[in-house]
């Protein structure tokens, strides 16, 4: 193993090379983010989902340290399972550990060891010596990494957009990233998310005009700003042109006003003081005077903006002198839920404005002209895709090959890949424990695949429990059976279920019960059930025949 | 009621206008459209979703005919249903009506008269005549209607758009819309659906260059194209690209291989018998020879494509040597089921094109300036905009505001809607029953809202029965409790099942089990287990407490 770097990935569902990746070599380890996943559709009742951390556990004593490149969720919302693993220091930003710090408290942990870095400094940790690097994002604080180690250096770009107009004291810091490039550069990790879109992102600076304009058009109405709460600089220009047009501000929604606090005791967020009221003192502000800014964009169940849409947020009632702007785009999988908000808004005669970012299209990653300068700067030797889904990376690959890169010096990995990096070789040797841990509730929990497949079983086709009492000495039907459905239909419900018991009890009378093992009653019961139902209403709920003695 | 028009909606979920139209005139009923929607994720277990005909039940008498706009879906997929109540003549173009006879005979309806009419011809039915107009859409034989109705002309676009350069025979046959207008329209009811987007939407035929160019990248591989199989001109061009590249054509899918069959017999579909090869026949052809048209364009589980990505479709092996063509754009709510099959492409090696209609903006329905131009020949003195969810209809206001039409000449309707109209005047005068029916598996079921409430809530927390014996005369514990689960996780389920039935036996043992009614003692154990999982778990699952006796 001596002088071999390995690259593990870690992470919870869906892109590689994201929620937390892992350098070794010798006795060292560094670990560079500690995110989460969030759950799909073929995942119901789950509300996060973490990474598999089995090889930290079983490393414990060579962690060194935790980096972290931003304060997103999915590069943050695993730390605090970590550290309740290993008790290492944290390095990151002063935004990106504010709102660490945030998370670490709902979590009860007040002992985490968090180290403010600026950037363009390094911090030694083991073998390893890691520079910080400023670069654009859609939040605030984010930062690349280039990584020095036994056997090169390795470049890690984070989530990464290149503007050359920004908000706020972020930039993408390409001068340094050229001097790294020419210093020489072993192995590149960067940014696939936007890899299918042509050209370059817009500035941030942008939407600042399009708001303008909005402000403008609708100067004697409420205004209501739907947007990530994480997204500082958004926020810093929604604040910018209500102060322009003589509106107060309102913040509202829990991760808003965390978000907001958290900027503003740092600065990233700045205002005039009694620019900012609260929400419950907007109904003493005329209209034309007040901006709301709210949480909601992806139309979030719970979300200000939805209750809002839903007339269930007492705070603020939706009318006809109302102009929503919703400032985001849906995120794959949400546009049902924010059109239904939409629609709701429309309903209660507002105006919704909310494919501004259509015409003027930002994001928080490089596309294909951003992600080629990248590659020209770094020039790296060896270079691996990450943070994106399968296809993402194979276009990411061909996108570097376009360039000249080799295809044999580039690597596409999946979760849990470890990948062996020398000074003249790159090549996957294994793998580690890459299961996710899905979380429900507050608990974390190992939820295995049956839970789930029966949960969406019974939610497609309902359950039938049926109980029968049978006497065991003698083999005689003491009780039932009785039945109970749930989620299961049917046009006559008590006309049906009486025809199910006698299904039941009908093979039950063929059967030897003083004998006959339970499982076996079980199985035909079961067996007999399912083909009548199937046969009578075409469905095939879940048959749990239970049987008591 | 004498002189004057009803109009009323009926439909499914979602859009508004769509599914079924009918028009009332003294004695006279006429419908236009029998079609279905598709659920979303609220309705778990659904597999499509019925108009309520309540009304159409009632007004048997009136009824006198059914006229199609088109052979999609959401317009014929409710056929069947409604000519189970009324048999009454059925009339459309001859694709609509071979798609729609395809459905009669799965629904074992042998007995309907189907009417075949031809654009610029006329209908009489009651005291409505019917015109035929030709319309370009993404399926041919599409048709809108000029209704002669006794208080005047109603024109219905049905689902259309402007294409100067249509593939097959079909054309929007504008010079007759223009003397339509001229004659003067009473009302249009118009498609709203692309109304969120600005220009126009390009030439179906634009897609033949595209084609074009992907067969001759790809000249030396395999091609498979997935498109939607009610697209016949998109299927005609697949076709033609592959006989000028000297390809032959396999057709692949259930879905697919009934419409292309109807669509040849009626010659829809125009190419040399020859062409075509049985799908079980091209292993035997080499790769650059062949094209595999299949469904799957939308990522649906059961699809062929969906199936050839997971290597479970045992007559093609996709591998590096094809290329796959999606030759359509995601449908909101369906974007990870096609993302994750292309990730699977890829993992196989293949290439995959997906993205080839974002440059190419072809869709089946009119956008902004369409729309304008349709206003502006129909000029109609009343207004309903179709077609959409609340806010396109909104929008689609907007729009003919824009033109000069009057704000109290338009109307935002819902489905259930009864809109009056005469000479010189249009409102809302009430609601017809407009409950949707699910249907689930092959029945038709009113399935209320608590079997889906059930549902939900199974598949995101689980269900917990306790199943305790009681003896009714001594209020003894006879069995039990005993506990069964599923979809709830817990870490060691063994000794958690053992704590719930401690929990319930404590519960019990406070309670006059002898007296008190069982659905005191079933709501005392619900409540205390409820408590106690919270507690333990975090989560809420459904409990049901049994009771024998």
């Amino acid at each position: 193993m001596k002088n071999k770097l390995k690259v593990i990935f870690l992470g919870g569902i869906g892109e590689i090379g994201k929620n937390m990746t892992l350098f070794e070599y010798g006795n060292d380890i560094i670990i560079v983010d500690a995110g989460m996943s969030f759950p799909n559709e073929e995942l119901p009742g789950i509300d996060y989902v973490l990474p598999d951390i089995t090889y930290i556990k079983e490393n414990k004593e060579k962690i060194k340290a935790i980096f972290l490149t931003h304060g997103h969720e999915d590069h943050i919302g695993g730390l605090s399972y970590v550290l309740k693993e290993v008790k290492v220091p944290v390095y990151g930003t002063k935004l990106t550990l504010m709102l660490a710090e945030n998370k670490l408290r709902e979590h009860r942990i007040n002992d985490a060891q968090l180290n403010c870095i600026k950037p363009r400094t390094h911090v030694q940790a083991g073998c390893f010596d890691i520079e910080f690097i400023s670069v654009c994002h859609s939040i605030a604080g984010s930062v690349a990494f280039s990584i020095k180690t036994p056997v090169g250096f390795v470049f890690m770009t984070g989530d990464y957009k290149i503007d050359y107009t920004p908000i706020g004291d972020d930039f993408t810091d390409l001068p340094r990233i050229a001097e790294i490039g020419r210093r020489g550069v072993l192995l590149m990790l960067a940014d696939s998310t936007n890899i299918e879109r042509e050209g370059y992102t817009m500035s941030e600076r942008t939407v600042g005009a399009t708001f303008d304009e909005l402000f403008t058009l609708n100067s004697e109405r409420r205004i209501i700003v739907a947007t990530f709460a994480s997204n500082v600089h958004r926020l810093q220009q929604i604040l910018d042109v209500s102060k322009k047009y003589g509106r107060k501000v309102a913040f509202s929604g829990r991760s808003m006003l965390n978000v907001t606090d958290a900027a503003t005791k740092i600065g990233a967020l700045k205002y005039e003081k009694n620019m900012v009221v609260d929400i419950d003192k907007i109904s003493s502000i005329e209209d034309k005077k007040i901006t709301l800014i709210s949480t909601g964009s992806q139309g979030e169940p719970m979300s200000v903006l939805t209750r809002m849409a839903a007339g269930s947020f007492n705070k603020v009632n939706i009318g006809s002198n109302d102009t929503i702007i919703i400032s985001a785009s849906p995120i794959p999988g949400n546009e049902r839920m924010i059109y239904s908000v939409i629609n709701n808004l429309y309903k209660k005669g507002a105006e919704v404005v909310y494919n501004m970012l259509e015409k003027v299209h930002v994001s928080g990653h490089a596309c294909q002209e951003e992600t080629k300068l990248i590659h020209t700067l770094v020039k790296p030797k060896f270079f691996i895709p990450v943070h994106g889904e399968y296809r993402h990376l194979i276009q990411h690959k061909n996108l570097a090959m376009s360039l000249g890169q080799s295809e044999r010096n580039i690597l596409i990995t999946e979760i849990g890949n470890v990948v062996e990096v020398e000074r003249n070789s790159m090549k996957k040797i294994g793998t580690v424990p890459s299961g996710s841990l899905l979380v429900d509730g507050l608990g974390i929990e190992d939820i295995d695949s049956i839970v789930l497949r029966d949960r969406k079983h019974i939610s497609e086709d309902g359950i039938i429990v049926a109980v029968i009492g049978i006497n065991e000495d003698n083999g005689e039907i003491t009780a039932g059976p009785e039945i109970i459905s749930r989620g299961f239909m049917s046009k006559e419900p008590d006309s049906f279920n009486e025809s199910i018991k006698q299904v039941v009890l009908h093979t039950l009378t063929g059967l030897e019960l003083k004998t006959l093992p339970r499982k076996d009653i079980q199985a035909a019961v079961r067996k007999d059930l399912r083909n009548y139902i199937f046969k009578k209403a075409k469905s095939s709920p879940m048959i749990l025949p239970f049987i008591m003695s």
